[in-house]
């Protein structure tokens, strides 16, 4: 394909996308196929000769977009917002046209230089205390795109691990690093992302998984009891994780407790706002950044709640120094003249090359402008509320977890079983999509704002599907509740993006 | 912005890309900027109200544009090529449109579908071993995609560690698992790519580099003695990383000889092929696949030598179980009815959320054909050749290394030192941009064929440029000399991307 037939192309890819979105509605929420339907549709082998792009656009609506779960539909309500906006896919279209790649400043100095421009704007817009931002001269701190909230845990946990055994060679030069190693304890609240138990197991260090409190949310007295016992059975408390924003019910765990705990044990406070972090852009939702003072860092994800593209989850450090210092191996490779001045951002994750990513969080934040964000995410909490207030009208419901931001959990007054049926048998009707969540055992149904648009009629509608399916589910009839069982759409635990 | 304007602006962008990439040449291949460039040129907070999307992408033009090292530009010999075709970037275009997130089948079926078909294409278009492939009921193999090779490294390293200590505790129930971790040993070249004392850094493993032959392969007799020694020592050998195109000088590690030791030590092989593995589409250059079938995962980069977009690192493993194995956190989480019939990328990789990247690979394979890819790559191998001949021709040059695919490693006979100004001189003047390596303690500099239209004239052009540094930094003053060490873009030494 030469710029010619790109140019083409290109636009008909442009109105294509943008027809899909204005049409999305005419579409099944969730696909209606079995594991394996697109095997039976495509060739075994890659063709010999160049194919047509008509064809190959042309397989696209017949074979791919019937096995696309359509996370942009006016319909989808699970998981979190998957972040898109036009100005996101502009930026996006325009780092790839760029093709470069950013693993050194020197590799493309504006790649570097945009992101840590950008880095500080946002940290500015979510209130973020100064000693995480990069701009002023005497600053440690700052920040970085990681691909996604796991990766951000993991290299938080790596930099606290290098720091700790640090310190403890330094006490015990002549212990082997593994039985060092293996003193040392991670925390997190059972609400944490399971992706902190990855990195501990990637890591290779001990979690202690904690009970939160009534409300989901972890609280300093109980951190402060286990990190007591652990460090009197001779362990090292090293490192917690905390939530704004859990996966289940957007719960909050209590920096403001946790952090003089983590400051008196000299352990590692990460905070990931995955979610609930691009939330912090409006002032009056700031309460649960209370403590973020005590954090060494924190990440949240710009492609959850602000209209951006996965991959892109933005991470502040207060010492950059200590997480570069778990990740070069090598300070001469790959070194420029400039070292001294710039940033390298390949020390401060895993993978060494990097794609030009701040350009969509740019041309996003600047389309919108700070205030076109803040309406956005008001207008999602406004609408959770008002699904709320449906759900507390009708007694037969009740709404589970105190709400918070875009999501609302709630169930029928009754056992986990009839819940369990009511979400599968929305989902089979492919209605709507949501996934469930288990809150003190309960068997609960997630509710989220998802689309970028969404409206009032948008959350009337749900609600009515959800009524009506309530009352099919009351007085099913035993085949019919046989059928839901078998429901591909029913995951017993619910899982983030990020 | 609303989904007219989108059609508007992104016709727009379309032509800008495509204006861009038509007109590169009249730009300089490298920035004359210096660090911090950006920050005069940009306000220090973000935009209170929208801006208009004009005065956007002026800045691009006018404030992006001048820090761009320019990939894509036909001057551009650095590193290895950054994949860069339409048919990936209409493939992008659609992934990000579409905007759903893939971490397990039920969130986005064809997301995983495609990535399974697509890998299976590519795994047979590249000669592996039928075991790798997943297309077959009894195999265990497979392929997924990941965002780099240092990322493919690092989870085939985690496998092996897994494996290797659920043994080790079989065997050892009641040693601490840190003990039997600090016995566990992992092996690389002296020319494998950083990424693998990064992966052994974040895996808390030990890591021994070994001496590769005079042409820089690593020979199974120098494995086995160190093996042995180690075995010897109650060490376990349990990794083993070898290289198909090393990053300094597209080297070949001799895995017919390496298969065998690692099979007699029961050690993970892994083999990357990141920039070479795409050459193994023309048969005639399967040669350094010989012993493939002792590998255990196998990783290449379309994102180099095949078109595609960053990020996209293709790997292979003969026993994805063993991979899932040490990525799973809880089999139950996110579990659907048809966990068992399909594939949940999330458990073979590090963040839990993926693009639809299969899209791009599928976009490129069917454009191209399999013949128009051979016949990229054959151009490319056939130009490198071209300036072999050159540097051949010319008396006071030498060809530093045996010459494979597009990278030529070639220095002016003399000492290290002229030939660092040498390359100083050539980047400084913004003509030309190569990196450069070290081959046997000499300091050598790396041309690699870059563009994807690249053509003889490209190359003639280069070499006429070489020509005349040559000649001017052998006939230099020396307040000439002393500039050239201020050259922003002298790494020390080279660094794939990966």
């Amino acid at each position: 394909m030469n710029s010619e037939e790109f140019r083409q192309r290109g636009k008909e890819m442009v109105d294509y996308i943008a027809d899909y979105l204005d049409t999305i509605e005419e579409r099944r929420v969730t696909p209606a196929i079995e594991p394996g339907y697109l095997r039976r549709l495509v060739p075994d082998e890659a063709p010999q000769k160049p194919e047509q792009w008509e064809d190959i656009m042309k397989d696209v609506e017949d074979k791919i977009m019937p096995g696309v779960t359509h996370w942009q539909h006016p319909r989808f309500h699970a998981y979190f917002p998957a972040g898109d906006s036009y100005p996101s896919l502009l930026g996006e279209m325009l780092g790839n046209g760029l093709g470069c790649i950013g693993f050194s400043w020197a590799a493309s100095p504006a790649c570097t230089e945009l992101e840590t421009i950008v880095l500080d704007w946002l940290g500015k817009m979510v209130g973020l205390p100064e000693q995480f931002l990069s701009f002023s001269e005497n600053s440690k701190g700052g920040g970085v795109i990681q691909g996604s909230a796991s990766e951000c845990v993991f290299v938080s946990m790596l930099a606290a691990r290098a720091h700790t055994i640090r310190q403890l060679k330094k006490q015990h030069p002549f212990v082997e690093e593994g039985v060092l190693l293996s003193k040392m304890m991670a925390y997190c609240s059972k609400e944490a992302h399971s992706c902190v138990e990855k990195a501990a197991m990637m890591a290779f260090v001990k979690l202690r998984i904690l009970e939160p409190d009534e409300n989901q949310s972890l609280r300093g007295a109980t951190l402060q009891q286990v990190m007591q016992e652990d460090r009197a059975m001779g362990l090292v408390p090293f490192y917690v994780e905390t939530t704004l924003g859990t996966t289940s019910c957007c719960s909050f765990d209590n920096l403001a407790e946790i952090g003089p705990v983590c400051e008196e044990f000299g352990a590692w406070l990460h905070v990931d706002g995955a979610y609930a972090g691009s939330s912090f852009i409006c002032p009056e939702l700031r309460g649960p950044m209370r403590g973020i003072e005590y954090a060494s860092s924190f990440n949240f994800n710009p492609n959850k709640f602000m209209l951006t593209h996965f991959d892109c989850s933005l991470m502040w450090v207060r010492d950059r120094f200590k997480l570069t210092q778990a990740l070069v191996v090598d300070p001469l490779y790959l070194q420029h003249s400039y070292s001294e001045k710039s940033i390298d951002y390949r020390h401060w994750g895993i993978p060494l090359s990097r794609r030009f990513r701040a350009l969509k969080i740019w041309f996003v934040v600047r389309s919108f402008g700070i205030e076109g964000l803040q309406k956005y995410i008001r207008d999602h909490c406004r609408l959770a509320r008002r699904f709320e207030a449906h759900v507390r009208k009708e007694p037969r419901f009740e709404v589970a977890s105190p709400v918070h931001l875009g999501l609302v959990c709630f169930r029928l007054r009754g056992t986990n079983d009839i819940n369990q049926k009511l979400l599968s048998s929305i989902n089979a009707s492919g209605k709507l999509h949501m996934v469930p969540a288990s809150l003190n055992d309960k068997y609960v149904i997630r509710f989220c704002v998802c689309r970028q648009t969404a409206t009032e009629e948008d959350i009337d509608y749900a609600w009515e599907v959800i009524r009506q399916f309530a009352t099919d589910v009351q007085e099913t009839k035993p085949e019919i509740i046989e059928n839901y069982s078998q429901d591909p759409r029913s995951p017993r635990k619910t899982g983030r993006t990020g």
